[in-house]
């Protein structure tokens, strides 16, 4: 079944903001069957939303226009799209009413206009805006359907998810069922991935196998089909996935929308382990991914930016002796670092990072994106540490954040293996 | 000048990625006074993508393409627009020798098929890529000009400000001159920002004013345009601007794509100035902010993220019975951890954020999203501390980033004004 998908606004034409919308409804699309194959922009003009959507109807059976519902002249979506399919505007009492409430529950008077965001293409059915104002709709015309959406990021994401996936299969446009799971894999190259993958078998028929590199990770993407069954799609992902992870291994750290951090997170929880953290060249980057993850003060104890020598000798007590010895950069202070954050803290685990993000900074032994993380636990009866050079390359955005990816992937194989016999983790 | 914009890639059509090609591509046309009004996106099909060009041809004068020009089979763009434009597809000596020099200079041999990407369609002429093997290239076809760039965003931008718009300019196709000035402003709303700028007159047929929020700042945006010079345009914006800045006055924090942190990083080196930071929600986030700016080992001295109680007392000397009489998200504890932070690290200044970011941890009388922030430094000859409750609204990484944007904004005020008499900055 194809799809296309119509979004609207000026905003999206001038360049000062990217388009969301557009991947979201088309990663969902996907999941109920309909394939997008044109994607098209267009601005506030009538001529031309009238004219986007003509030729998508044209072209495919299920289109989703997102943008220009607001309550202001200038949004003129709906009369475009009246324009289009040859049809009129009529005012929809449901549209109106759920305008009304929506109003009523901020406790706010509807302004004077307000109705202007029930007039819709007659024969238009409402669907229901649990967030904002702009109600959305959707029309059947022939053997098309065609979706009409509010442009708000978060107003546009529920109403896909919760009307417009029930409605395709309710009204019999979802032709097919297709899964999708992505397997996240930090630590090996695309051509490692695929050196692993490539002897596995599947069914080309009913499973896709894509790459999809996001810095510093590399993502399998398995795309499975069903003419049955939703279940039988989600049998024949979770199959091929089995698959590809009995060959990766425990490369790959997560699924889906896993972050490492979350996936890692999950795991101190699990152990009962505890952590803090000692960064220079990420200044705070390791502290802040941990503690995204909402309920991290049960697991995350502390962090400490030290960001000149000074700080790291009186917070992490690391011997100024040794700095000017090997330098600040450097495996001995990534240990002592790390013995360090995790005796002031008590923590089990104490991981720190050192190194030179750039632009400069950099020297001929010590190059730009020369990092150095350390580890400090307890080995059984004794206390232990290790650490290990790493020489990673991009800017200084790129440096900082495979640090502190590598910084947790440390952790994360650490609770899985144990601790290594020497060096990395 | 009208402008198309034309992607092309499975990957963007699979929902997996978010394109930000289109956006730049957008914003850079502009400059050159090239408006786009329709932007598609196609997988990558021969049909579809000669489709898309024939299409965009027959409406406007400007078209630029990205993506499959890369070396494999399914990279078939040169072929599909030599056939929307009805061009032999030949073997570009330039773009051959270019490929050639690319694999040299990283010292690999080109694989046998390297000299596909140096197939183009007749007539088209090479734009450099100083970055990958992927040649561009550009045709003029009557009085339309198509622009074909690789899709690797990096090389994309690259090509698109060092070629198409040097190139616009030699064909005749800049129209006239356009220059955007953004105006960054935090701590203003939407409609306080209107109020102030609505009566400040400008001319309406050469400069169009904008408002685009992006959380948690408000952006003005001013573009000017002339059909006398760039110039030209360059004055009319940049006066603009002081009329705008006039009215909002240092509310207006950095210009264009400057960011708070680079903003105050700035100040803090003009005037010799150091700071530390001490925070628990925002969990390193400050400190991250601080450290993405090269340069800034000049004025950060250190963070600490001190996410329990325990720490909070032990790295910044925070009194255990102020915890307990009033909670660790406090005005005290605030004062208390900013004082710390300065007296240990020796800074000039010293910020903290303690607060609840949620979804968890509220209560009644402290609900997600209390966040308290304090500031220590020197008054005169005395030694002082301010601390201020807010109650800041969104999910835990809106609340994150707020409280980490208040916080790098008090240190601007203080740098500005001096210190204020009693409460928030």
């Amino acid at each position: 079944m194809k799809g296309e998908i119509i979004t609207i606004g000026n905003e999206l034409l001038s360049g000062l903001v990217v388009d969301t919308n557009r991947s979201y409804v088309a990663g969902r699309l996907m999941t109920a069957g309909v394939i997008p194959s044109f994607m098209t922009t267009v601005g506030d003009e009538e001529e031309n939303i009238a004219d986007a959507v003509t030729r998508a109807a044209s072209r495919a059976r299920v289109i989703v226009v997102t943008g220009g519902l607001g309550p202001t002249p200038d949004d003129i979506t709906s009369k475009s799209i009246a324009k289009a399919l040859e049809k009129r505007l009529i005012l929809s009492p449901e549209a109106e009413q759920q305008i009304r409430d929506r109003y009523k529950k901020r406790g706010i008077n509807p302004p004077a206009d307000a109705s202007r965001q029930a007039l819709i293409p007659q024969g238009g059915r409402v669907i229901v805006n649990p967030i904002g104002t702009a109600p959305g709709y959707y029309l059947v015309a022939g053997d098309k359907i065609v979706f009409v959406l509010p442009g708000v990021p978060e107003e546009m994401r529920v109403m896909v998810d919760q009307g417009v996936l029930s409605i395709l299969e309710a009204e019999g446009y979802a032709g097919i069922y297709i899964v999708r799971r992505i397997l996240r894999i930090f630590g090996l190259t695309e051509s490692q991935v695929n050196e692993r993958v490539k002897e596995v078998p599947y069914d080309g028929r009913r499973v896709t196998i894509g790459f999809l590199p996001v810095f510093p990770e590399n993502h399998l993407t398995i795309t499975a089909r069903s003419s049955i069954s939703r279940h039988d799609a989600e049998e024949i992902a979770q199959e091929t996935a089995r698959a590809m992870r009995a060959v990766l291994g425990d490369r790959v750290f997560g699924q889906d929308d896993q972050t490492l951090e979350a996936v890692v997170g999950g795991m101190l929880i699990t152990r009962g382990c505890t952590v803090a953290a000692a960064e220079s060249c990420t200044g705070g980057l390791l502290s802040q991914r941990f503690t995204a993850i909402p309920g991290s003060s049960s697991y995350f104890l502390r962090g400490v930016v030290t960001y000149n020598n000074d700080s790291k000798t009186s917070l992490l007590g690391v011997d100024p002796a040794l700095i000017a010895e090997f330098g600040a950069v450097s495996d001995a202070v990534a240990s002592a670092m790390a013995r360090g954050i995790r005796e002031s803290s008590s923590a089990d685990l104490g991981i720190s990072i050192t190194g030179i993000a750039g632009p400069s900074g950099g020297t001929k032994e010590k190059p730009v994106g020369t990092v150095f993380i350390g580890m400090a636990f307890d080995d059984g009866p004794t206390r232990s540490v290790r650490s290990y050079g790493y020489r990673f390359y991009g800017d200084r955005n790129r440096i900082r954040l495979i640090s502190s990816e590598m910084a947790l992937e440390w952790i994360r194989r650490y609770l899985i293996r144990g601790p290594s016999k020497n060096g990395e983790m």
